[in-house]
């Protein structure tokens, strides 16, 4: 990959050495590297695109790692990452050990806030400006870069609110590209358009009602308009605001015209853009799908039935609900707080809504969950997706604190599906007359089953199912681990001493089969796709306490550390609860 | 308590015979009747005083409870709880088995939202809108009262920036009187003081920018105004902003004129509103002051530490070190989420920063924790204050969870002090060179040791302490619960067979400590003033289990259960961790 600068910047100070017209060059040059290793070894695409021009203006006019630099969300720092040494490892972006596909603090010391969930950064690099006041460096600048998805949610503007009132040298990036990974809503959004196409912001805006000084909107694929008011920047005190108009995909024709394909498209042809085909023929659908068409079944037939998502229609699928039922499906934005308060709001007269959310976003609106859902016993249907380890995204993004701190809060019934029958019979039963709020968590990627279309089926509530009898130990595996707890059974040899419970429900717990199985048995295995630490085996060993249970439970699931990105078997072996890790304490309890 | 018209008023629809003349008798009546109540029975004051006038209005204006009102945070409620058919119980308020001092769902049909904690009130009302927009129920007003400090905080923008793309038929009426619990802090609450003093709001003002059409500023006390407006505001569709301009503590001279003394002042004279005085000579002093008192003191000697409480200057007792160190302690209002990670960006800085949160409201930044603080592993102190119940403000304002919803968080240390040298020798031991975050969780109320100010003591990590040896029973008491278990064991005959330890650490466990009680005792009992399901408790049947303790583990702790208002000895006793209870446990095992 032959270039003429690009290879030779191993910091933001061999950029500083480059004359403008030099710079241009280095564009071209980035936005090409980060195509042609997309295009094999996958990630985000769209969103670095974008910032190309940004990302070199920043680190040429600003003195970084000096100045602060915090990207939020970090979809968007390849180019960042590039610049600043890691060039030569970028290939190993988002693989095991690899660099993280996110900013992370312990990777570089440019990447000064790890990020990966959304709207942080004016509060992290406010956090960053005020101690460097209080340090008597006054000359470090403290730049946060946020998209208009991101600045939408709620805890930005608490951060922009607090900013406003502090004499801190913020200067906060309105990176508006009028796109998150599905298209950005919400009142805001509308009026950054109108500020965008060319009226001239009043002298009354939004943002310097918040004390701000306002500048742009300026044209982000602009170099020397970005240089020019940087330098213009520089000089003022205070907190402020520059409005930067971009393209997602920005350089990439086809990623220009299908942004939300293009957001983390896959393998694709680095000259055209052409996605690379991958034969899906036979192979079970994703979970999120399985969800999403079933929801659209379920709302043909209930019109009480709501759909929800914060920000991630595609992602959740509800997008299909969405086209279907536009005046009963909604995208309320990054705003995972207020999307389960109004999901209470509608539940209290009289509507089932499904609150589609990601086990890592639901982290968000915990408080909302136990405060305004389940004290008032409210029968919200949350449909948590990628719950358990993710994959690639890493530490940001797996779902595996859902089961510890849903569990504890009352009133909650927590359900995990082991296959996409089961989703579909839960989702099928929510509907019914459930007077409960309800948590399903299902993983990211595809099911098990090819078959799933089958009639619906109520399930019952708390019920959880033996899949095969043995003498000596139960495993009890919840959800997902179904599978690997199966394969590992029949790799072994006397698998008739083995049995197999899939329990289904964390909450209630079904203590008929627990009872039968404390009777039956005298090793206990739990498997779970989450962490140990208070999960689903501690439910077990609860109960077990209580029955005074006199064997030995063995809890397998992630440790108490985090766990950094790679592929999802990769991170099953690592933390054990992979086919062989399970097949290794069978036998040894054998 | 005699009165013309109060008495009579049963329920909206006697309010809606009286004459606009009436109805100012009635605001006078009903401005009594709270205050001789309140200074009797105590409660929440200034916030209701500020709103008779409104809340008549209302009621009178709207057809309740056909149109939906939902009160934000529900201290301000006391007016309409009394004119919606509770004056007779209202003197129940806060007690055991009487009425929540905040709007409750199951209590009437005109609380159509259970509040307590903040800046719900936009979502909740939201939905019910979009709910009767589904319904066909167009005729059907939909009202959020929200005050000035709550809709500061980024829920309530994340609502009303979804409100305003959609065509709901909701109405928000800010409550503005420029205080919370505390004077309302931020850049938006200095906008909306501009256009109160009398600025005509410039036609692109923040609120219409949103797509909300803006009407006021009226004199919330005026009730003529505001019956005209509520009016002209029913004959208008779609999202609608009404900014009420209120006076805290309106009618008793003293509490206008303390507004954070009277936002909940105890008792009082009711003619004059003067304190009654409680001897509290030789009382030892409440955590949040041994807390406050504290960290000035270390202030003093550790230049890098840093304050922040979102909101709660008063409550937390932080308003020492703000008086003391204004640069270094910050209040940023109702902003739980933009508190965490403010905190985590100074962190990154050098900065020892103590974040003092209620138990209850660190929900609302649970992300924030596990992804700015926790995965980044920075140095963060969390004091938490009111954990565990907390008494009168009830369900909403328990501190329960936060045990099971930290415990699975890797790199967290959780500490409960037993009493206030602990906390204060936590405190000091946090500003020393502690590499990972750590909570502090401690009680709403007074300590136990009347001499705590001895001088600092480093405390190790993850040490337990022996209080008492024994050779039956070793019961293991987590914070606070070192008390009444230290009672429980002195009013029992056989004192010698129990041994107590105060475990101080929730996470680390102290191993080598507890591996000697499994060594040494059949029976244990945990003792946690929090959920008992994936608490303290199970923390210690999750390593029994590892260790193969084969002896019997009661776990004693808050049961599955929402627990509702009363006295805290009164809640000690229901949920079992009292001092009779545990010696009753105690009496059975022996």
């Amino acid at each position: 990959m032959a270039s003429k600068f690009l290879e030779h910047i191993n910091s933001p100070a061999d950029l500083r050495k480059l004359s403008s017209e030099e710079l241009k060059i280095v564009a071209v040059e980035l936005r090409k590297f980060i195509i042609d290793i997309v295009a094999t070894k996958e990630g985000h695409l769209g969103a670095s695109l974008g910032v190309v021009e940004l990302t070199i203006a920043l680190h040429y006019a600003f003195n970084t790692p000096e100045d602060l630099l915090v990207w939020d969300v970090g979809h968007q720092a390849y180019g960042h990452k590039i610049l600043t040494g890691r060039r030569d490892i970028f290939e190993t972006n988002r693989r095991l050990k690899g660099i993280s596909g996110f900013p992370k603090r312990t990777e570089s010391i440019y990447d000064t806030f790890g990020t990966g969930h959304s709207s942080t950064s004016v509060s992290a690099a406010l956090g960053m400006a005020i101690a460097s006041r209080l340090k008597g460096e006054v000359y470090k600048q403290h730049i946060a870069v946020i998209g208009d998805a991101s600045i939408a949610s709620g805890m930005a503007f608490e951060g922009l609110n607090h900013a406003g009132v502090s004499k801190a040298n913020l200067l906060v990036i309105l990176n508006d590209n009028a796109i998150g990974i599905d298209p950005s809503v919400g009142a805001l959004k509308q009026y950054l358009t109108k500020a965008k196409v060319g009226h001239k912001p009043a002298q009354d805006n939004i943002i310097e009602a918040l004390n701000f000084k306002y500048f742009g909107p300026v044209d982000g694929h602009d170099l020397e308009a970005l240089l020019k008011v940087f330098e213009e920047l520089k000089a003022i005190e205070g907190p402020k605001f520059l409005h930067v108009i971009t393209t997602k995909g920005k350089g990439l024709k086809k990623a220009e015209e299908d942004q939300v394909k293009y957001h983390a498209p896959g393998k694709f042809e680095p000259d055209t853009g052409e996605l690379l085909n991958y034969d899906t023929e036979g192979l079970p659908l994703k979970y999120q799908d399985v969800f999403g068409f079933t929801l659209v079944e379920l709302a043909k037939q209930n019109e009480k039935i709501i759909g929800i998502t914060p920000a991630m229609p595609t992602g959740s699928s509800l997008k299909y609900m969405m086209q279907a039922f536009p005046e009963r499906a909604f995208d309320v934005g990054i705003a995972e707080q207020h999307a389960v308060t109004l999901s209470a709001g509608m539940a209290t007269q009289g509507f089932i809504v499904f609150c589609a959310i990601y086990s890592t976003f639901l982290q968000r609106a915990y408080d909302q969950l136990i405060h305004d859902v389940a004290l008032q016993d409210l029968p919200v249907v949350f449909c948590l997706d990628r719950a358990g380890l993710v994959g690639e995204d890493g530490a940001t993004h797996h779902g595996l604190y859902d089961i510890p701190y849903l569990r504890c809060i009352p009133n909650l019934i927590i359900a995990a599906p082991s296959n996409e029958i089961q989703l579909r019979n839960l989702l099928f039963t929510a509907q019914l007359q459930l007077e409960h709020p309800l948590v399903i968590r299902y993983p990211r990627g595809r099911g098990v089953e090819a078959e799933w279309e089958l009639p619906f089926e109520e399930m019952e509530i708390g019920r959880g199912k033996c899949l095969s009898k043995g003498s000596k130990i139960a495993i009890l595996s919840l959800g997902k681990m179904a599978e690997n707890v199966s394969k590992a059974i029949s790799k072994i040899g006397e698998k008739e001493k083995i049995g197999h419970y899939d329990m289904i429900f964390v909450k209630p717990l079904d203590e008929v089969l627990l009872r039968e199985i404390f009777s039956e048995y005298k090793n206990i295995i739990t498997v779970e796709d989450g962490a140990v630490t208070g999960g689903f085996g501690s439910a077990v060993l609860e109960f077990a306490s209580e029955e005074k249970f006199a064997g030995k439970i063995i809890r397998l699931g992630v440790p108490d550390e985090f766990i950094e990105q790679g592929s999802v078997a990769e991170l099953q072996e690592i933390v054990g609860i992979s086919v062989k890790n399970i097949r290794r304490v069978l036998n040894s309890l054998l």
